[in-house]
């Protein structure tokens, strides 16, 4: 058990980074019980003339990722800054024989096993608890907790924004574009905010989960992705009616052809499961492990020590290896021959919510139910809201029994093609948990 | 990285033991990514007569612990008895130079010190991930995840056959005492249940979670521990009217003077809060941490192949060192001298809900109030129930403001004391979480 110090070179020092240095500067009585002494040795930031809010040896902040990289004095570096050059950082440090822990999700995403293997090879390793649901440790949970465990299925609100602004909606305080723009001026929301209400944050989320909990192959653009842009106060409203509430899910469960149905995209869930009661900014993970039955984590999924929490926590795993002398331990991230790929969204099998506006008139019902039927779509129950009284149109809600996605797709299309349908079918995923 | 094989030896081959073998036997694939191969080398059970549902070697089954411990070829020892001499076993094989693995609670909490301080100086390794929470990850994730943490407050629904319990009375299917009886005759509940009954069990686990979340020393009989077998389902009546539930609740947190409080007893929870909605037999656990706020564990406490999958979640981490060539890493559970004692429980601050039965008279609840106030304990609510005409009494219900454990129990002395109340007042803390 050695009290060597280990050297932090950190890209990046914005808000996570900041955080990383406090709580290392501070260390936990826990830290301290298992021998671990951090010292950051250099740091590369944009612009080293800000004064920051962490006090570094002279010398120690400057503006080239390479020179911290290529310190000999770097065991780890740590890259926090979410810009697109972070692969090249990282590869060019794994080359070196650093070992890396990153938050940044979309590196772990898009190019997974580029790296994975890159640092299997050189014998260094690469973690990134924080690239998930902030400080909840999911990965480890995953990688080590429930490693006994075949995952069965997987169901995860794991983007704080979108949760933020739908449990607003569901509170009734105002439509979407008004919520965003409120998110966007507390600073809950990027100014742009496509990669969160597009979903495709979830999505790169789930690509990295399901490496780890289905041995998947494929990154946040080979799975299928629905945001939240087109919710509705609404849609939320009718859901409430029906009992269920409007979450933007990550789902990945088995197919029974050895492929990985993964997907992202707002969806009803029951209003008293669990999963419908995390509210505000909060993430949550349940999962069905063979052995383990249901488990649930939740926590914060975002925000600068949460995150720093779980950047830190990597170190720690770093430095414990060290003091006992170990190798490092990814052989579980490099994907083998047995690797499954996602499988296609319209292989699916699905309850549906459907909500259209049709002409008020005799044999309307009769003709939508049997274009359902045609696709071999059951009917669950249907409701026929107010009548519309200046357009003479009715709103229609149908609520259907499991059906396949290619065939409810073909349905609605045909469904909209009607002479007597006004505007495009709302469609809304349901998952009963 | 190695395709040896880990030598397990197992004393105990009842429901986990028998869980364990099979998940061993037919390894998940994350197993076989971690280059994990085990073999159960040799077994000891009470009665070798019987037959058993797992396959195991010719003669691998005797009846002699110390052959299993002393085994060559073992070099895991899995203690899964849960029997008294549990503790004796242990220690021989720590002794032994081997590694163990254990499930038992009572040992890891009554005997911690010596067997955790023993196995560092043998290098050897304590696991005990199964002792609390069953498939839960709570030890690694406490250990690990959250170990950039200070733990500022721990809240758990530790023990399955109590939540069960509670959660059947709270939904009216019957009083204590049918409950118990049904819970015994479906196995959930032990022929003597009064290791779970009494928080004795919860307590065990909560001693086990303040060494490692809060550094504590102590063991479960040094916390204050109370059970479940005085509540009623007037309780939980009035407990619902107020907005809350009953809840067998393991809480620790730090006191101003550098202690643990730490303590089992039926609380009232918020009913729309997170730990008052968990039901039948799962746990969960609510963490505080100073970087990551808030964070939820939730997940089946107790069961074969839970607690199987939490033996073997152990047995991977034991393969995984010795593939990467560490040595044990176990400093963090021996105590040293920041350890910190448990707090006496009459110095916490705490809600309290008292009901008490009282003469239908003038001058009354001035008498009772006054007591309060003389001990400083100031009134959040009064509630004057119906009155029972035969008696002459009625139902007086009094929710506090916090006040301090010491001056809640002098003060209901003296007030069961007074010659106008009838029987002994009830008394039910409260926790706004």
């Amino acid at each position: 058990m050695g009290e060597e110090r280990i050297g932090i070179g950190l890209i990046g020092l914005g808000t996570v980074g900041t955080g990383v240095v406090q709580i290392l500067q501070s260390a936990s009585s826990a830290m301290r019980r298992k021998d671990c002494a951090f010292e950051v040795v250099r740091v590369a930031v944009r612009d080293a003339s800000i004064k920051r809010q962490v006090q570094l040896a002279d010398g120690a902040i400057g503006t080239d990722p390479a020179a911290v990289i290529h310190d000999d004095n770097v065991q780890v570096v740590v890259e926090l800054t979410g810009a697109a050059p972070a692969y090249g950082w990282i590869k060019e440090a794994l080359s070196a024989g650093k070992d890396v822990v990153t938050a940044n999700k979309a590196v772990i995403a898009e190019h997974g096993d580029e790296l994975f293997a890159l640092a299997q090879d050189k014998g260094g390793d690469l973690l990134f608890e924080a690239a998930v649901a902030g400080g909840i440790p999911i990965i480890r949970s995953l990688r080590s907790g429930l490693v006994a465990n075949r995952v069965e299925s997987l169901y995860g609100i794991l983007n704080g924004t979108t949760n933020y602004m739908m449990t607003r909606m569901t509170r009734g305080e105002g439509d979407y574009d008004e919520i965003l723009a409120e998110a966007q001026a507390k600073g809950y929301a990027e100014p742009d905010p496509t990669m969160d209400v597009s979903g495709m944050d979830a999505a790169q989320k789930l690509a990295i989960l399901g490496r780890i909990a289905f041995h998947a192959t494929g990154t946040g653009s080979d799975l299928f992705c629905e945001g939240i842009e087109n919710i509705q106060s609404s849609d939320i409203e009718a859901a409430r009616e029906l009992g269920y509430t409007i979450k933007l899910l990550a789902i990945a469960k088995h197919t029974a052809d050895g492929k990985v149905e993964a997907r992202v995209h707002p969806a009803m869930v029951p209003s008293e499961s669990l999963l419908a009661n995390i509210h505000d900014e909060f993430n949550a993970i349940e999962i069905v492990g063979s052995a383990v039955g249901n488990q649930v984590f939740y926590g914060a999924g975002a925000g600068q020590m949460p995150t720093a929490s779980a950047v830190v926590s990597d170190l720690v795993e770093l430095a414990q290896r060290r003091n006992t002398g170990a190798t490092t331990a990814i052989g579980d991230m490099v994907l083998d021959d047995e690797a499954a790929p996602f499988a296609d969204i319209e292989d699916s099998i699905i309850r549906y919510f459907l909500r259209m506006r049709v002409a008020d008139r005799p044999g309307v019902l009769a003709q939508i139910t049997q274009l359902l039927a045609t696709d071999e779509i059951s009917i669950a129950s249907v409701i026929q809201k107010e009548r519309d009284l200046e357009g003479g149109t009715v709103q229609l809600i149908i609520v259907t029994h499991e059906a396949r996605e290619r065939s409810m797709r073909k349905a609605v299309a045909a469904i909209d093609a009607l002479d007597f349908t006004e505007g495009a079918t709302r469609l809304i995923r349901m998952e009963d948990l």
